[in-house]
């Protein structure tokens, strides 16, 4: 990402991650309360978008819900299920260009057969690669 | 949320979540590279904010960087460290309403010795009440 300046520089804009925030409603509510489904969902969507699985924990809620955790070596995919009111809160955050978190995002809102979904992708890390500089 | 329409009823916005991105700058580069201290870290953010904790994944990246999240019965507190930058991104999702998700914001930036840090609330799950009806 570039960015001229009044001075005739530029800034050039470098992010270390990419998160998608899904907001998936009108889900199908069975496979929203299935931890197992659900898992095998968010690692099927982990793996389309390239990202390499390191380990995963989902949860399943009394009497309804799941949460659920897929961390990748790119970073994680989350998701918290509501299957009372048919929907799903899914997050994707990945690092690298490699992983594409748009790619999981369509495997996700397909698999759980959302009729709507709102999204959007917040850059995670912006620095300005002048400032970017090794610490450690 | 109450929000006056034209017609004189009203819209009651419900949010099923809440969701905390911090960004986190000029950390302590040491305690970024330490998994079991990033661990413990989030593990005291979690139960000072009021979460339940059901379950943590924590993992060190070669040659340095700590993934890890913490799920809670609330949803998920989750960080990816670059230590080499000094920085963290944390993500603290937290649902109900007795887990404030700004009182683990405090503890992560106070033990990361952020010296910059920027952050946001994202509601997640908004629902306008009346449409809000369990379907299972």
């Amino acid at each position: 990402m570039k960015k001229k300046q009044w001075w005739g520089g530029e800034i050039r804009l470098k992010a270390l991650g990419r998160h998608v925030l899904l907001e998936l409603h009108e889900c199908d509510c069975d496979i929203l309360r299935d931890p197992v489904r659900i898992e095998q969902i968010m690692k099927e969507s982990a793996e389309a978008a390239g990202a390499t699985i390191v380990q995963s924990v989902f949860h399943q809620f009394s009497p309804f819900g799941v949460s659920g955790v897929v961390v990748i070596a790119e970073s994680h995919l989350a998701i918290h299920t509501w299957p009372e009111y048919g929907y799903a809160a899914v997050d994707l955050f990945t690092c690298g260009e490699d992983v594409d978190p748009w790619v999981a995002h369509q495997c996700v809102a397909k698999e759980l057969k959302a009729r709507k979904k709102t999204s959007l992708e917040m850059k995670r890390g912006l620095f300005d690669l002048p400032v970017l500089k090794h610490k450690v």
